[in-house]
Formats: C-alpha cells, structure tokens, sequence
C-alpha cells in the first residue's frame, strides 16, 4: 500500500497554501533542489563538456525516457524525453500522416488542449495537401472515426472539464478503420495509470510539469509503438536523432527506434529535475494513486455541491469517466480564483467559466480539501470574488 | 576598455584545468549557481503556478531575446528564446519558403553544422513540393546564388575550420537575386560582433550555450526582421506563439511579431541561468573581445606551429575570415585529444581528422594559452596519443 504521508512529505509546499494547481504545475520535490545544484556545480562546473561522456547527459533523454515509461505503460525503449508537448505532437502527426498517405483527415475534439489543435493546423497548412482537421465534441469521437480519418489526435484528459476518454475503446475503434492514434497524456501520467502498450496506442505525448512535478518548462516526452519505431520518420530530424550523431554526416539518416525522436541538444538542467522528480514515484502503485484520487475528489465534489450552489459541477460524477481534477462553471470564476487565491488556496481558471481543481494524493489530503471547500464558500456566500482588484486578469491565467 | 580580468572572474573553472572548449559548451558564470536554485526554491517553491506572472516566466523569452539581441545587433523586439537551434532553423526555414512560393532551392554550404541541413531535409520531405538542398562549398556559396534559390541558409562560423562568411556581402547577394538569408550564429554570437540589422539579414537562429555560457542544453533563440515579422508564419504554431494563448481558441491566430515564434512552454529554469550568464557581458565591449580573441588565436597559432609540426592549420590565418576558434589537421586527432585533455587541456575533435580549440577572452589569456601549446608539443613529440586507452571514442566527442 503506498504511503502517502512519505510521498507528502517529500514535497516542499509553502505554509498555508493549499495547492490544487497540481495539474497545472506540480509543486517542489524537495530532492529536486539538490539534484539540480549539483548538476550546475558538479556536472557542468567541474566536468564541463565532458559531462556529456561522464554525467551521462547523452543518455538521460532515453533511460529518463524509460523511467517515465514505467508510468504510463510503455514498453521499454519506446519514450524519449526533450522538446514541449507542442513539438512532439507535431512530431508523431507528421510521422503518422506520413504513414497514412492515402486520407486526409485528423481527427480531433472541441475538449483537446488548443495547442495540440493549433500544430495540427501549422502543418496541415505547411504540407498542402488538402488534409483537413476535423472537430468533434468529446462524445461524438467515436462515431467521428471513418475510412477518411488518417489520425484521430485526442487528449485522454480534457484540461477544462477532467472528462476521461476510453483509450482502449478509442483505439480500437480507430485502427479498426485504418487509422492511427496519437494520444496526449498532459492530464493523465502520474494522474492515473495509463496502459498504452495494453490499448495498443500508435503514439503518444505528454509533459512533466503537472503530474510528474519537475518544474516549469520541464521537458515533454513522445511515445512511439515499438511496430512503428523503425518506420515513423521525425519530421524535425535534427542531429540527435541521426544514426550517427557524432560523425557529422551531410545526409539525415534516422537513428533505431525512439533514439530518431530526438531533435536538438536536449536541456540537462531541467532533465536533472524530472530525475529527481522521478524519484517520488518510487514505491508508489499508479492504482493506490487512482483509488485515493478517486475518493479525494468525491470528497470535494461533495462538500463543494453542499457548501456552494452557485457552482456547476462540469467534471463527470462517474469517477471511471474523469481525470484527476475536479472542475465547476460559474460565470464569475475568474475572480473567485483569485479571490481564493489570495485566501490560500490556489486553484486556477480556464476560459470562459471554469474553476479548475486538481487532485493530487501524493501531496493532498482530506483535510486541506475540506478546508478549501469551506473556504469556497464564504468565498461564494460573501461574495469576496466581487472586489475590483480580483476582476483584473493576469497574463497568464 | 573591458576588463578581462574582471570578467575571467566571474566563471568557475576548475583547477588545472586549461578550458579551451567554451565553443561547444561555456563554462560556469558564477552568478547561474545562486540564481538558479532561487528559481527552484524562491520561484518554483514559493510562488508555485504564480510564478509565471509573479516572477515573469512568461516574458522572459522576449526579456532575455532582446539582451541578447543587443550582441547580435538585432533591433528590440526581433529576438525571442526557446527551444534549440534545430527548431528555430526549422522555423525560419519553413516561414522563408513560405515567403518564396516560387522558388525551390535552398541554398548551403557543406560547411554548415549537419543539424541545419538535416532539419531543411526534414522540412523538404515534409513539404514535398520538389525543393532541392543545394550544397556547395563555402566559397563556392556566393557563385550559386541564382533566381532559383528561394533561402540562403548559412552558419556564419563553420563549425570545424572557424572560417567566417562575410554576412553582409552575402545578404546583399541574396537579396539582390531575391532570395531570403538564414543565418546560424551559433558560433559567432558572443565571439565576434554581429550586425544582423546592419546586413539586413532576414532570419538567424542560434544557441546560448557556447560564447554566451548558459550551460548544457540552454535555449536557442531566433530572430526575424521587423519588416517580416508580422508576415512570417512560425510552421510550428504552439500556443505560446498564439495572439491569445490563455483565451484557448480552437484555431490558432498568430501572435504579434516575433512572438508568435514562441511554440510551447519555455524552460524556465534553463532560462534563469541565461539571465545569469549574460550579466558577464555588462561593461563588455564586442569590440574590445574581437580584438583580443585576433590576438590571442595569432599567439595561439604561432606556437602551436612552431612546436607542432605535425599539424596542419584549417583556420584562415587571416582574422578577418575567420570566428573565435582555431582549428588544426591531424589524422589520430581524436587520440591526441584524449591525451591533451588527459593532461588538463580541454579541446575537442571533430570527425574527420579536426582538433579545436575555442579562444575565448572572457575567461582566458596568454598564459594558459602557452602551457597549452607547451602540452600540446609535448602529446605530439612523444607520440602520446599513440595509448590504446585514448583510441577508444566515447558516446560524445
């Protein structure tokens, strides 16, 4: 049974927050200071190029890549770590459009984070081809999915609503027609497990920074089906993913499997935070994870409909059909995050009315969450959200 | 007149060491320590997801794009941070054909770095609309400008023989035959003053991590001229390059000037220590760096011949062709380097036969630069390398 006042207690969270912005960006790993100290001082001060060689900088993106593996259900040798998540989603729509030349059509959902779509657009425009992206609402994926579909490209957690696809199902469904899936795991790795091997995904992506807690700008990850490894072309073929990096060939030449995934010089100082990041993950079970999840944001779902019924519950109340987050409509939402912002508990909103909460056992209990429900409704009752100085939107919301 | 003393104080060094690598990965300002753990610590830790407002994450690609705009002579607000150097030159690249939709060739030299040709391979195969890469040798570069040629895509400093192209004269070839410029200022930005609003260059891209010391794996950056800015499609659309990145559009609008070639998020805490970096270079004048850059690769040069015979010089002896490195010949190279870095000397190799050094005034002087070539004589007199333990290649070299 994981221990989840040992994995809390690896965590630095500042006194009196009560962090529900986990799914947004994790909090500090308190190993991850130390870890990226000596990165600076020790790796690169002392050993300076030959940290490459000697701290195994070279290597890190492919075993870092393995760890993360393990996470989300990933054979070994299919997941290399570097980039964003916008660049390895690019990177897998244009392998698998590649691989389907014949069809034009990517399929995608009015739920999946706009990022994913925008560089769905970037290349469609850039290949010229007539491809088109084709929007559906969540729940009409499935019936979406026909002989003209090359990809459907899905998000498995919506980041507004936490509403959870059926991965197997989906991809099933898809390649049963011909088609290819990419699947972006934003909201779901270390939210709840993920078995991409076990639904047959083709591809996937993901970032470090919300559930995996490794820092802001932390590196994102691509997941590759090992069928597709040797075939998959990376597009942005860079130097990294040559066969043969170091000979300084003229001509590209993919490298085996993931390794032709990676594209630049990858960042060594961000990579040493998602190491020690991965670190918390040790001895902990993804279904302890999901069980706790589960009945943590049934806890606040509850207390929150009690307390105040200004809100919407948007989440899906089946837990089999959710993420790890718990989201509620109020079209004065903006504000009421900032206003419980400043009382202590950060959650965080998503245009046009969504307040967002996520659930994070490793670090958050009952306690905290029943402290913010009660915070959220004097919030609600007194209607604190309603001073001018909340109404004011920050650059980043 | 900048005081080199001053500045060579600022960097950690180790001892015994003679560093003359800093032209493939700088050594540590001393400043990155304590402002990256405050990044972890007071931002990361304190401010958690605030940090993107409350410490300005979110600016800073565009904050620390113009400070290092003002080493490259770049006008403000046409320099923006992230991701590596492959994808910024995959970005420009895509937005410049973009631009010349009637034109098919890309223009290089074989003396480009092999990531900038691989990733133009890349995009033509994607694009596959029967672009060709034409290489030539770089002095044959000039010759193949031609009507046909849409972008003339080049590396100011080759990589291997330090030879500088003459930026502005082949601007203005290429404009007047109206085609587009690349350029790759990898090894020229902090090693040599650059003019790109001078040459009227139309795009550069390059990387933090060699004269600039930002530390392994250290974001790129790109420019684009103000007069093409708004016109320039970024090919690889990420949110973060959006008119409106937190409004979450389903389609992608791009962002004002060179802002929307920001894709995902940035780094922030590779980030941190560019801004530490680049505070070595307050009261430091370009000028005053070039001069004694020429001065000490003369020295460098001078005793390296006449104590190694054995050596063949690959760098243009005169400075005015070439960047901050000195680049000699030798068929067991990669063994003398071994046995020179064995020794404290820190070079490196190139395939196929190319020993550099990297002349870096920031951080070294005479002194040094004689015991290395003392060192050096003492390798290739007594056949040092000539050890099977240095003939073994490591992952890096």
């Amino acid at each position: 049974m994981t221990d989840f006042a040992a994995t809390r207690a690896q965590f630095h969270i500042p006194e009196d927050v009560i962090y529900l912005d986990g799914n947004s960006l994790g909090p500090l790993p308190r190993t991850a200071e130390a870890r990226v100290a000596a990165a600076v001082r020790e790796e690169w001060g002392e050993m300076l190029i030959g940290g490459w060689n000697r701290a195994g900088w070279i290597e890190m993106p492919r075993i870092l890549g393995d760890r993360i593996g393990t996470l989300i259900g990933a054979e070994p040798g299919s997941v290399v770590l570097g980039d964003t998540v916008s660049i390895k989603i690019y990177q897998a729509l244009a392998a698998a459009l590649e691989m389907r030349p014949d069809r034009r059509v990517v399929l995608s959902d009015r739920g999946n984070f706009p990022t994913d779509l925008y560089m769905a657009q970037g290349l469609i425009a850039s290949l010229g081809r007539g491809h088109t992206l084709r929007m559906v609402a969540p729940e009409e994926v499935e019936a979406a999915i026909d002989e003209d579909v090359a990809v459907v490209l899905l998000t498995e957690v919506d980041y507004r609503t936490g509403r959870l696809h059926d991965m197997a199902r989906l991809t099933a469904r898809a390649q049963a027609a011909g088609a290819l899936t990419i699947w972006d795991l934003a909201h779901s790795a270390g939210a709840l497990p993920v078995d991409l091997a076990g639904a047959g995904a083709d591809f996937a992506a993901g970032c470090t920074y919300k559930y995996l807690n490794a820092g802001p700008g932390a590196p994102a990850y691509i997941y590759v089906a090992p069928r597709h490894s040797d075939r998959a072309l990376p597009a942005l073929s860079g130097w990294f993913g040559h066969a043969a990096p170091f000979a300084f060939e003229p001509g590209y030449r993919p490298g085996v499997g993931i390794d032709r995934m990676r594209i630049g010089t990858p960042p060594v100082l961000q990579m040493a935070v998602v190491e020690a990041a991965l670190g918390v993950w040790e001895g902990v079970s993804l279904a302890d994870v999901r069980q706790r999840s589960i009945q943590l944001s049934d806890l606040f779902i509850a207390e929150v409909e009690s307390r105040c019924p200004q809100l919407t519950l948007l989440t899906p109340r089946d837990p089999s059909r959710r993420g790890s987050q718990v989201s509620f409509g109020f079209s004065e939402g903006y504000a009421a995050i900032q206003a419980l912002i400043a009382r202590g508990v950060v959650g965080d909103f998503r245009a046009p009315d969504i307040m967002r909460f996520g659930i994070t056992p490793l670090y958050i209990g009952e306690e905290e969450l029943m402290r913010a429900a009660l915070i959220l409704q004097d919030v609600m009752e007194n209607r604190l959200w309603d001073e001018p100085a909340y109404r004011f939107r920050a650059a980043v919301t």
